[in-house]
């Protein structure tokens, strides 16, 4: 297997993006991380998205958007793993250059989320629980991870408190970074006061509905100085794995076993534990999803990511520094974008290009995606190259 | 790169199958698949899907199926190329044994397209097409490979007789398929008396609408003999291309552009051009798609194909058997699955377990599976192990 290399980075501000379409959003990252990493040519496209079919009437995205780069006859894929779109993106590209079939390849994310009402959004978000056995019978995103909120609460004793300060520290992090949806900081008081959406889950904790889309160029290590000017990001880890779809036929409501295992795989190949990781990006679509995901990468004993974020040790600051990015939670989530951003957050981090949000020395970095409540994860490993 | 075979394949009969569920037909084909190779574990599931968004309502499918297989927590990938979904599948599969990240993939295609109503699914199917600059103008796929044949007539003196032959041979070869969709024979003037569809498309110049899945196991070639007691099938070639997703930006409207790219690239790392090809399944969406997709793959010059079916070519016992399946055109066109049942085919067709419809002596076959209008196109090329 070859060792595989990021060389080329590409985002612009999320949003309700109005005035562009899908191509638009898909071009505009794709030339940016093209120049970032120096490059005029790509052997392949892979393009994560959760559902063209339902957000915008277009399946067949790999077609329509290698004809909109002007990139045809190139091989051009679309990957779905509902909201972990993007990290299955990455991985399927890490997996084409590692078995040496393409030299660069072209690895982003998209999501065109807003042209369609609410109703209809719901519905399409809806597609990545089972349809079945939860949306049948009117249960929505929101309602799942409220349920997994107050599991967690019973179970653990987790306060309103502590859970919304997982959305402050978001935002505050997310404050520092220009392409974030909604930078804006927000205190405790203002969470705790939010409108209720599913109790105990308010708005604030919420990730929004955003436009979006990330790129990246990935290139065999070995050829990587050759190839772009920019100091390679290595990936050094990928785990994929997968639960019971329906939240219910879980054995344990209060710990993602999804992500536990694509974590296990990840550090595996790594060759490290959760002692290693320096800086991460993980999947909260809401603030519960940040506690039960540090817990499940093992950065936390279980019960204890209650504390993570109101005690300071996921802060940029502190020990285990977790969303520098601002998170799902402020950057926002184009569900089918948000794992490739993630690793390219992570990848500028290694860089050490971030800024008032830099984690300092970071060597080696984790992301995890996530699809639906917990149905699929995806987690990668990232180094200085 | 590791050496890839396949080593089980698994299909049930296709049609109208109101009795069951996306997850049903999944699962019955997996089973036999994993049966039939002998193995009772996999590391990994890709499955090629189109769009069930828009037909059941459910996305996440690597989600959805690994639980319903109770293969969970296998890593459980869904990828998509419009009616090319099951060649991508296939071609996913091989890069990830290839580049070693698994060893026993389980590779799938599957759409069930019944449990909508008919403007539905016609809505879905163009979601294959450039949403914006073709369906919003009336346009659907029977018009759009209406034109196609209208504008290879001109050029090349099609006549009616002659691409009522494809569909004659298809029939031909179906009536000997036991899992047909359409095993009945047509005449030529019962496929130039039926209904018309577009002009001069009739509803026997096009395959149906149809619920099913397949499924095979991918294993690296060094393994083939400790995993399965079957005489292993390989990959010796895969080639993937694109072109512009609208028709009518084509340079050509009488030739397959992706086609004959993704031959070109399958031919080059098969190391052997169309002349070596023993037996071939084609993208039959529509009796003129056959003519063109034989042409672009080089096995008859251009303008040539016009004939191959009605002077018996193509026939089972000709000199380049094409579709002895019976093609989309009679076997059925459950989108996502048909590329997957394509290598299915010459799977069989290479050990000799074909019967009334084997192809003599075959050692080498070609599956050529296209999106859309021809936006894209993958080409497998398969040998005797």
């Amino acid at each position: 297997m070859r060792e595989v290399a990021i060389v080329g980075v590409g985002m612009t501000r999320w949003g309700e993006l109005w005035e562009k379409s899908l191509r638009d959003i898909y071009v505009e990252t794709a030339l940016l991380a093209m120049e970032d990493a120096g490059v005029d040519r790509i052997d392949s496209m892979i393009v994560g998205c959760m559902s063209s079919g339902l957000f915008v009437g277009q399946e067949h995205l790999g077609s329509v958007l290698a004809d909109s780069l002007g990139a045809a006859p190139v091989p051009a894929s679309r990957v779905e793993s509902a909201c972990a779109s993007g990290g299955l993106a990455v991985r399927t590209g890490f997996m084409e250059v590692a078995s040496g079939m393409s030299d660069i390849v072209l690895v982003s994310g998209v999501e065109k989320m807003t042209d369609v009402d609410g109703g209809d959004a719901t519905y399409a978000l809806g597609t990545a629980a089972d349809q079945e056995y939860e949306c049948y019978h009117g249960i929505t995103f929101p309602g799942l991870y409220a349920m997994m909120a107050r599991a967690y609460m019973h179970q653990y004793g987790l306060t309103r408190e502590e859970l919304a300060a997982v959305a402050v520290k978001n935002h505050e992090n997310g404050s520092k970074n220009p392409l974030a949806q909604f930078p804006m900081k927000v205190t405790i008081e203002q969470v705790i006061g939010s409108v209720m959406v599913a109790d105990p889950l308010r708005i604030l904790d919420c990730s929004p509905i955003t436009d979006g889309a990330a790129a990246m160029i990935l290139c065999p290590l070995d050829q990587a100085k050759k190839i772009s000017k920019n100091s390679p990001v290595k990936i050094i880890g990928s785990g994929h794995a997968t639960d019971s779809i329906a939240y219910h036929s879980r054995e344990d409501l209060t710990y993602l076993e999804a992500v536990a295992k694509a974590a296990e795989r990840a550090y595996k190949m790594a060759g490290g534990g959760p002692e290693t990781i320096d800086a991460v990006e993980v999947h909260d679509c809401f603030t519960i999803a940040e506690i039960l995901a540090i817990e499940a990468l093992g950065l936390v004993e279980r019960g204890k990511g209650r504390t993570a974020a109101s005690s300071g040790l996921t802060a940029i600051g502190g020990k285990i520094p977790v969303n520098p990015s601002g998170g799902l939670k402020s950057k926002g989530h184009p569900v089918g974008a948000t794992g490739v951003a993630q690793v390219i957050e992570l990848t500028k981090q290694l860089r050490g290009e971030c800024g008032d949000r830099q984690v300092k020395n970071a060597r080696r970095a984790l992301a995890q995606n996530m699809g639906g409540s917990g149905g699929s994860s995806i987690v990668h490993i990232l180094e200085v190259g």
